[in-house]
Order: structure tokens, then C-alpha cells, then sequence
């Protein structure tokens, strides 16, 4: 009995990652009740970021300008790229200000299952940046998943012919982790660390 | 270092409800690579519900009409209400079919301490239905946390005086429910029913 209207508005939610009809009809309602002026300043903030940001021409993270700020950014190491799955891969590193080198984006994860191949992924726009010459390493820095792992040796058997020193980021217990709740494949992993050499 | 219209857009997408960053943020990335027609369909749907979309002038659910389709149905007994406190109720409560009544929306619950009185929902309208007299039972169904119990006990206070019976929706254990696990506040109401006579 809910009104064909409204079922359309939850199914378009629903369309988003991670939302559930319960939530869909959750966020509906939230929608129905709020104010103009709030649900407009939504609905233009969605319409800017789509209409203002694209791939950056160099890393393919999201960007206003031709090239990102990290790109153009001539404090960052030339010699370094991080390889990411994901723009938030990006965010979630420059948070930590540990890294000076620059990034690629892949915009996914080799899966054949879903289709993803090396041609899905910007593999072929990686390979371009490395035959310049300038990086000396590349760190692989994919999930720690199946689709993340596969990529990361995928990429690695490419890029090593190349002459450039690839590593993966360190896979292990994550910090204030015990050992007693360690699951056995990062044990595993962590006893014989896996080198791309 | 994330992009200023990124971050707005996190921001906005933040305030819905059940949305925390992260969620937000992969929400975000998600409209960013998605195809136009299909960011379009969304912002569409959440348009159309918002113009065509209103509370129906006798129960306040949301209906394109003045009156919501419930409220026209002649079918429905005009002698049972039920009132919950959001059109989600209605959803929910429709889902089973068991219910043949009509319903009435608070569009909220009682709670002091975020100033929400009487005055903040549709309690006057709903006296005003109740004192047309063709009402005879009121099954208040609002949830069973402190704001929804605050709620039924305020609302059974005034509508006994009008010589409509009042009931509650039943409390005990959910079906399929272990006796072992049911918490103490459920079993002690269980055993002592409450009615409001």
C-alpha cells in the first residue's frame, strides 16, 4: 500500500552502495519531512560534484583542474607511486601524511567472476606512467582481498620487467592487535612476508 | 587533501539519517562514477516525491491526493485507529494485512528533552477525529522504547475520558523467541500485562 511514488524513491535509494530497503525507506521519509532549503542544498552538492569533478588526465583520482593538487604538488617524490583501488584509497593515505610520493588510481579490482579485467581497470594508463621513467617504485597498495591480492601480482609480474622496485603495503597484525585474535592466513603471511623481487 | 566539493557533498550526504563518513563518502564516490541517466533517476525520484507528496489532511501519512488512499477506502472499519508514530508504521502494519482499521500519523514521539511536546506532533488532530464519534477503539501503537511508552501513556490519559476504548500493541516475546534470551524488562510486562482501562 505504500504510494507507487515513494516505492520509486526507495528503489532508487536502495541503488546505493551499502543501503538496505530499511534504510532506503528510512532516508525516503527523511527526504519527504525535511526542509527545502536542505534537501536542495543536497540534491546541488550531488549536481556540482558531478558536474565539476573528473578523473584526473595523470592519476585518475577525482579533480577540478586538469591535473589533482597531489599531481602538480612539485614537493611530492617523482620517484614514488601508490597504487590504489579507489579515490578513497587516496584520502584514507593522505590522512596519514605519511607519504610523499604520488597515486594511481585503478578504479577497481581485477575480479573476472564480475567481469573486471586488466582493460576495466586503468592498467594500461599505469603502464604509460612507468615507461616515462621517472618512478623507481611502485607500491601496490590494493585490499588485502581476493580481488586487491590478485591485482597486486598481476600488476607486480608487468611492472617488474619494467625495472622499477615494487612492493605491497606490509600485511600483518594491524596496531594494538593480539596475537591471540590473529587470524591464521595474516599469520601465515606474516611469518613468511611475500616479496615482489 | 580531499577536494573541497567532495567534502561537501561527504557533508550533505552525512546528514541523512544512518549515515555516518564513511558510508558517506563511499555513497559519494559512488554518484561521482555513476552513469548520468541513473544519478538523474535518483534526483528525479527524490524531486517527484517532494512536489507530489503530502500528509493526506485526515491521517498524515504521505499521499498525492488530499486524502491518502486508506482514509478513502470504504472497505476499512471506521471504528478502529491506529496511531503510530511515523508513516514507516503504516508500511510495516499494512505489510501483515491483518489490520482492517484506519490510521493516524504523530509524525513523532513525545520526548521533553528534545522538545518535543504534545504541540510537535498531530496530537489535536487527533482528538479532533476522535470527537466526530465514529471511532470506537484506539490501538496505540507506537514503539516500545522510553519516547514511544511516553507517548501512549500521554495519549491513553486523553483519549479515555472520550469513552473510546484504548489498547496497545501486544509486548512479550517476538515469535520465535527463546524464553532464555528475552530480556528482564520484557518478561516482567509479559507477566503483568499493561492495560489501559
Amino acid at each position: 500500500m505504500t504510494h507507487p511514488i515513494l516505492t520509486r524513491l526507495v528503489a532508487q535509494l536502495t541503488r546505493l552502495p551499502g543501503i538496505g530497503p530499511k534504510m532506503a525507506e528510512r532516508i525516503a521519509f527523511h527526504l519527504l519531512r525535511a526542509l527545502d532549503g536542505e534537501v536542495e542544498q543536497l540534491l546541488q552538492a550531488i549536481r556540482d560534484a558531478r558536474v565539476r569533478l573528473h578523473y584526473c588526465q595523470t592519476c585518475f583520482n577525482f579533480t577540478e583542474a586538469e591535473e589533482c593538487r597531489i599531481c602538480r604538488d612539485l614537493q611530492r617524490k617523482p620517484e614514488l607511486l601508490c597504487v590504489v583501488e579507489y579515490p578513497q584509497g587516496v584520502s584514507v593515505l593522505e590522512r596519514t601524511q605519511a607519504f610523499q610520493g604520488r597515486y594511481h588510481v585503478l578504479h577497481g579490482a581485477l575480479s573476472p567472476m564480475d567481469g573486471v579485467g586488466p582493460d576495466q581497470i586503468k592498467t594500461k594508463e599505469l603502464l604509460n606512467r612507468l615507461q616515462q621513467g621517472q618512478i623507481q617504485e611502485v607500491i601496490l597498495a590494493t585490499d588485502a582481498d581476493v580481488p586487491g591480492e590478485t591485482t597486486a601480482t598481476y600488476l607486480a609480474q608487468l611492472i617488474k620487467p619494467l625495472g622499477v622496485k615494487v612492493t605491497r603495503l606490509g600485511s600483518g597484525l594491524p596496531m594494538g592487535g593480539n596475537l591471540e585474535y590473529a587470524d591464521d592466513v595474516t599469520l601465515t603471511r606474516h611469518y613468511c612476508p611475500v616479496k615482489y623481487r
